[in-house]
């Protein structure tokens, strides 16, 4: 036989490989486990003498030329007991097997559990954080080796090991596993909390969803049929909202979704959402549901926050945050508010500080230090950090930066003018050593997320608090944030920033909305949060005839330690709401506004109303977790320009298979 | 304003339509719901007597000039109670509205709550599978209609609704929300029995995997580097397999999954499995877990089929299952088991029913009938319909079809000589009627899913319990099949038929992996179940040096009343054996061993012994609903080729966004 033959001339030259891997897998044929190492804890020595454990043989030391000790981590890293070895009681074999096993291979271990006598604890760097059991130990009496740890992988104590050893990075590190298992038990108490106690159904949506016209952001997946593709979903949206008109009236996933733009710290390409949706449901409902949900997970997964479970979470609407914080997710932890003082400023001061007419002037004060000559270092350093560049770059003027110091005239605030001086003084009770940042804004509506003295705001904060000079931020501030405008004029995509930190499509429960039409010819709208949000009330409905700018939605941002984790809204159920809305307000085309007809007519067959909202799972893991990225709470993250550097994806494609899709590459683009 | 005047002069088009939703728009400030209407099942009418109910207005009717009747369901659309309006109490405007709302109108009604007189029970074809609340009634004070059900759109009694209205589809049938609903407690009664009973952790694996070049029924989702593309999984194998070997020892995952292929009514390209696998585990260890959590779901969801929690499932070889059932997932619910005969048939009647040489022969009996001419006639009917076809067209010889008559010499068996009739009568206890089927195969080893016999043995099943002849197959007949060969011989795509049902790689917990070099002179092998799973035993490992052929895998399936309901193996967890599968026996390019380096690096770092397991989800869910499609346990399926008619997906994509990922589209394929 020809196959055979093959094989043969093949096996004389790996004959050792092959002996190798044969002899491995009888390795297989072991003994069962006949106990955890977990359960030795409270093992009863007298009753139980011989056991099998399974685990990671690590730590071995030689106590003499016949005594050999050892530790065996349990197969889930959590717990290590104690093994020795005498050499006076075994063969050959098994004493050069566990002097040579190399840490980290899996073993199967037959012993005599005894008592240890004493329980002094051996310091081991590489299992700090392994809970040991010091009351026992097993003496070896068989060990079967169940893999091989290479010689060239060295896991040592400050190995730094690269995401493409993400299983490394794993298997040695238990605050990456933990923060995996805790992500399990959060997706369970989800859905506990919202499916058996409060009536959700789970339901999962497609997604291989519809691609449309807007989708700038969005992965297309091409079918073959030639010209046709799925995209995949920036949020189950839609089928939400779909369901609602099914008879389905609380609906709730943890939904993956996808978004095709640059990576950052906190974004993925994928996604996960706690997405939901409730009928015969307004804003209020639905906010209730999902403070109630977010109190449940964190007082079950063990938060020590009293408080939560007492206070209901602040509201403030979105010109109140703009206008205290310039920032539609403010940061509450600490103060520094921001104050509009141009009314108290002399004219040729504002001059300085802006080229603009008319502007808004506000400033803020940061209690960087008691002696001036520190904050005055503290401004120096800053000024000259690429984090401050931004600032100095604003085309509405640079900030003005005053330090307090009684011992100057008017406090070193001569320049604001002696009334300003003063009223500031009293107002904002300054004290030596304070920081004080006056910044130039156009007079108009606030827009967008942020102002420019809103990020310097939290730019300051973090650079003082990194030096210690301001206290680090602690507790759990939650803040839902409502009152939004329904439209907002449209802006080109802006030049991406350090600190300007966009509202995050990730964590609103559908696409962020642009909907340009390149032939109009007067300022366009855009959608806040997304076209299918309802005005917030009848007079908000009304406007859209008169003057849409001024309507408000019944839109809800749930904010948590100045970032936001979620946000929805109370949905437009009315067709021909919703028709005017795309049509008139933000000017679909007639090829965009076919992509929604089986919205429409969803909605025109007695859909009844409806509101909902997504939390950004992977980001509130992160702020439970205290991490700094979402890839800290991410079994697989992507990496880079959206790489899985572990499996190697993406991974180039040939001719043959785009054919198969009728696509071909472009070259040279 | 340009825009403001913009709007202002559709205004004037569209005023009746605008005025129409500012009203609706008001109609959501209504009261909010007091009470639900399956708690007026208790109600205690003399306390609790003004409520707020928010439901469907149905089944309207007029008992007098003044008095009318309708019920309002629940909006899940599970409970109804009666409402009644007593003209002389109301106003004309609510009389008006009341008689003139449609049918499935969301709405909410203000109301006295009174003791039914009557509790006689009118009968509704409508609301057949609604629970009715008959002790008290409503008597409406108030109506809010919350949106309009428009007169085009007729709701009745067996009205077809397709699936571009599966929203329509799902709101009127109360089997298809409860067959979501049943879903959902499933999924939630998995994940408790797996994550909380047994320390499973539940990880999210990507979704943007990563494209291999064998994945011929793979989705790419093309990125925005040039050539690079991901790939959607065919299922989360690998990732998995890596999750082993990061000290995540037990990992599971209800995971969406994608098969770039043509569908078929139990097939969908996007399917959702139950995915789990165990570190220092083999296939007992992952068959006793499955066995138990399959039991578990079984029993929580309300089977009635006690046996279930007495027995363990029955084991048998797929030796086993094709020698007596001619399939590897045999339906074991009814007998006609195959008796291998040729050894005693005359060698002219033989080649009178094949051209085979050295073949095998084989028969099954159906007790059909008692009457041999009524079984006569089942059988010209099955000859002459499209099921029979393939039997008809078989290469290796038609059936050759007997009618036991015992008017008749040797029973009609004559043709068999009196030997093989004589034998075939006393062991196969033939009476009259009964149904002889005798088929030819090759005299060679089994390979694929099935053989012809045990196909037609389905096929006449099918079609003699569609007629009533047979009875309908009960009960749930769980199966393990194991020892299944780790390689088959490679076959060619085979031409589809209706009958032949290969394994379904929705239900293996990988990719059905046919590995085929082109440039390779000698016969090729392929992996049975995947290239990652096991050899049985240390012989069989040895075997790969001599016969590959002869290798039985650590594979297992589970099967339920002839459906493959899941599968899966104990993995290569050493690289050396995992590489001379890939590289020697499936004779894999140097360039497609690339695309495995990382599993081969990951195994390499001291992998532990591993074994998992999927479930096909979909299919388990349409088999313990009894449904004919796996449709029909799916929110929003995809139809015919791949579309949600629902959404319109798959669409059109223009030029400009294929662009974006530098890929053109190929005209004139």
């Amino acid at each position: 036989m020809k196959l055979l033959t093959g094989i043969n001339t093949h096996v004389s030259d790996d004959q050792g490989e092959l002996s190798s891997f044969c002899s491995l897998c009888r390795a297989v044929n072991v003994p069962r486990p006949t106990t955890t190492i977990a359960s030795l804890r409270n093992v009863d020595v007298d009753r139980c003498q011989e056991v099998v454990l399974y685990g990671y043989l690590i730590s071995q030391r030689k106590a003499s030329s016949r005594l050999y000790f050892a530790e065996i981590l349990d197969i889930d890293g959590c717990t290590s007991v104690q093994v020795k070895l005498d050499a006076a009681q075994v063969d050959q074999t098994l004493m050069n097997d566990f002097k040579s096993v190399r840490p980290y291979t899996p073993v199967s271990i037959t012993g005599k559990l005894i008592k240890r006598a004493s329980t002094v604890e051996r310091s081991s760097t590489q299992t700090d954080d392994v809970a040991k059991i010091n009351d026992v130990e097993l003496s070896v009496k068989h060990m079967n080796i169940l893999n091989e740890f290479p010689k060239d992988i060295i896991v040592a104590t400050n190995t730094v090991i690269p995401p493409e050893q993400r299983h490394l990075q794993m298997r040695t590190d238990k605050n990456i596993r933990d923060s995996i298992r805790f992500r399990s038990r959060l997706c369970q108490a989800i859905r506990d909390y919202l499916c058996n106690h409060h009536k959700f159904t789970e339901v999962e949506t497609p997604i291989l969803f519809k691609s449309t016209p807007e989708g700038a952001h969005e992965f297309l997946v091409p079918t073959r049929t030639a010209g046709l593709a799925y995209a995949l979903p920036q949020s189950p949206q839609q089928y939400k909202q779909i369901l609602m008109a099914s008879g389905i009236s609380r609906y709730m996933q943890i939904a993956k979704c996808f978004r095709d733009e640059d990576l950052r710290a906190d974004r993925q390409p994928e996604f996960t959402q706690v997405d939901l949706e409730m009928a015969f449901s307004g804003e209020e409902e639905v906010m209730a549901m999902v403070e109630g949900l977010v109190k449940h997970v964190f007082l079950t997964s063990g938060s020590p926050d009293h408080e939560l479970s007492i206070h209901g979470f602040p509201r403030v609407t979105y010109e109140y945050a703009m206008s205290n914080y310039g920032s539609d997710k403010p940061d509450t932890r600490f103060d520094a508010t921001i104050t509009r003082i141009d009314y108290m400023l002399p004219a040729d001061l504002v001059r300085k500080i802006t080229d603009l007419t008319d502007p808004v002037v506000e400033c803020i004060k940061l209690p960087i230090a008691k002696d001036p000559n520190n904050t005055r270092k503290f401004v120096n350093t800053f000024m000259d950090s690429i984090a401050c560049k931004p600032f100095m770059n604003n085309p509405d003027g640079r900030p003005g930066i005053f330090i307090y110091n009684s011992r100057q005239p008017l406090g070193g605030l001569a320049a604001l003018g002696f009334e300003a001086a003063e009223q500031l003084e009293n107002s904002l009770c300054l004290e030596d050593g304070d920081l004080l940042v006056l910044q130039a804004r156009p007079n108009k509506p606030f827009s967008g997320g942020s102002t420019m003295l809103g990020n310097l705001r939290l730019a300051l904060h973090k650079v003082a608090v990194s030096q210690g000079l301001l206290p680090v931020p602690s507790g759990w501030n939650f803040l839902w944030v409502v009152e939004f405008p329904l439209f907002s004029p449209m802006t080109p995509d802006k030049p991406s920033s350090d600190i300007e930190e966009p509202t995050d499509p990730h964590l609103s429960d559908s696409t962020s909305f642009p909907l340009s039409d390149l032939g109009q010819l007067y300022p366009q709208l855009e959608s806040t949060h997304h076209p299918f949000t309802a005005p917030l009330t009848a007079e908000d409905t009304e406007l859209l005839l008169l003057d849409p700018t001024l309507a408000k939605a019944a839109h809800y941002d749930l904010v948590l330690n100045g970032v936001e984790i979620g946000g929805g809204s109370r949905r437009i159920h009315h067709t021909d709401l919703q028709r005017f809305v795309l049509q008139d307000i933000l000017k679909l085309s007639e090829e965009r506004m076919a992509t929604f007809s089986h919205l429409l007519e969803v909605l025109r067959a007695g859909a009844p109303p409806h509101a909902g909202m997504a939390l950004g799972l992977d980001r509130l893991i992160m702020l439970m977790l205290g991490k700094e990225s979402v890839r800290d709470v991410i079994a697989f993250p992507k990496w880079g320009k959206g790489e899985d550097v572990l499996v190697k994806a993406p991974s180039r494609v040939d001719d043959e298979m785009w054919k198969r899709y009728h696509l071909k590459p472009i070259i040279n683009v």
